[in-house]
């Protein structure tokens, strides 16, 4: 019989919970807004209650005898070894916060649901999703990249999530590729984030290089008002065959090349899934970022070179999430 | 009773051999010119003369009850699992080579010497070489970096090699940090090595930026002729408070720390071991690199952050390939 785990997407905006099967996938999903002014005591009540609701649900259907607990992937630094959350961004007034053994507890005295509980960082539990249901289930190593608001990432190897020794591996976002350039963000000079995260994306497409201002179809799209100017509309006019746009795209998938080059040359990583809202423009980046990488790595490095697109767009965290339960339920069998 | 290892450097110009004591480090050593015009076979003939001539006399001294076999680092690509060498640098006309097998049956064959041998790249056996026996061994994860004619490197994860899924990782010299730049480096723009390998280290102390032409000290240290001028001018003037020298050491650390910075966010690793000739200029690097690295990198990320000399200069190789038994014994007889 296959496994089935709750995962749980905690954001500041919204909390999203899934009851995920080991083969089906996601069976069926739950989504609230966060009560992030309840702190987190509140949040760990919200989430208890959120988890025993669809658990219940869940419990109708399936075998209990093959539930393997509840993940949850977050934003900000976890420790996934001793459970905490520590400054999650949009989560004001949390600190470092015992997260695991609070939910576990809540759990089990509000609800009387004894449940394993993991947390894991939400790009490792995005890359982590992507390795077992999504774009990086042929791979044994590989990056996930997500191109969105900013530019993050997780690492897999050997099938497994590479955390790093203090868990915070897989930024590439700050990533430096033009030490002496222009562009400064969070305080660090030339990073692939402040290169072409989303916001520097349409600043760029209206740089004099580019010429979106030149461009009859973006102004049209944009009602000549360049504020309202959206990657989306770049993706659309690209794909009309729109100079300016089809160069802003070249000019961002060569920027993800060169730092894709240095993930290869430092890891021997060569293949990467792209994920992100941005990622939506697909082999419109792809396609260039393939022919930087190539360029810049060492024609030894070429053999077996791949960037694919994510499967999973914003359900790679719950689906990460929840295997990372299915993992443990493994691990600890073998150990019987 | 502690395990010996002999462990070789094959390099172009020279074979050097060392019988190496789990916890006495080397006891006696030997180099040879390397044949290499002999070809694979023929130096396959003098790795294993050479090999049984010290084991023998090891064995005089030593319990060979205790041999943990032969560690062998060379240059090029190593598979170390199908113990295969291709296409090493300096040494021509080999392609693609069973070196471990080759050797090991010429050790029996030839000299009744039946022994396990390991073959590693020879950047990775200095890591390694560095975590057991040098400027590594405190820490768990660590990157060496090293910087002479090229800038290279091998990684550590949880004490062990982290070779990555081709075996080439650690490539820190080709990691591009200046992706518009003017510098060009076997074909990639604006690389750690095209910036800062040797042969650029003079090149920008007589940049116009840098003003070595005008320092009279390193007139004198040159004798006026600039293509004279070598590191260690650069070295001595700097001690001697040479401003264009200092200028330039300074700017040699603040690239290597980018650099640094770099690996730091992707890999989280925070401990960074500097070896290699160049690295005899010491804190003239490594106070810039660290105040770099410093500057680079997140403030969460700038727990731990440590820039250490190598220890053990040209002889990790030697030391981690023979480290690398020991290793392979202690796994074997974890299994008994």
């Amino acid at each position: 019989m296959p496994s089935w785990a709750l995962g749980i997407d905690l954001g500041g905006t919204n909390i999203k919970i899934a009851v995920v099967d080991e083969l089906k996938g996601i069976l069926f999903e739950d989504t609230q807004p966060t009560d992030a002014a309840a702190g987190p005591e509140g949040v760990v009540r919200q989430l208890a209650f959120m988890a025993d609701a669809i658990y219940q649900r869940a419990a109708e259907a399936l075998d209990t005898g093959f539930f393997a607990g509840i993940g949850l992937g977050a934003p900000g630094a976890v420790d996934a070894e001793k459970g905490t959350l520590s400054y999650p961004p949009n989560l004001p007034g949390w600190g470092r916060y015992d997260l695991r053994d609070q939910l576990q507890m809540r759990l089990e005295q509000a609800h009387g649901l004894r449940s394993v509980v993991i947390i894991e960082n939400d790009a490792n539990a995005a890359a982590y999703g992507e390795a077992i249901f999504g774009g990086g289930n042929a791979f044994r190593d590989f990056m996930l990249v997500t191109l969105g608001t900013g530019v993050g990432g997780g690492i897999i190897l050997d099938r497994k999530l590479y955390r790093g020794p203090s868990g915070t591996a897989g930024e590439i976002g700050f990533m430096i590729i033009d030490f002496e350039g222009e562009s400064v963000h969070a305080g660090i000079r030339g990073t692939i984030e402040g290169l072409i995260g989303k916001e520097r994306i349409v600043e760029l497409a209206c740089s004099p290089e580019m010429g979106a201002s030149r461009s009859p179809r973006l102004n049209e799209l944009c009602s000549r008002d360049f504020s309202h100017l959206s990657p989306r509309h770049l993706e659309q006019a690209a794909k009309e065959g729109d100079a300016a746009a089809l160069r802003t795209w070249e000019r961002i998938g060569a920027i993800l090349g060169v730092g894709l080059a240095n993930i290869t040359a430092l890891m021997d990583i060569r293949k990467f899934v792209i994920g992100g809202g941005i990622s939506a423009a697909g082999e419109l980046i792809f396609k260039p970022a393939m022919m930087q990488l190539h360029r810049s790595t060492l024609p030894s490095m070429h053999d077996g070179l791949e960037i694919v697109p994510a499967r999973l767009g914003n359900k790679a965290g719950i689906y990460g999430a929840a295997a990372l339960c299915f993992n443990a339920a493994q691990s600890s069998n073998r150990d019987d």
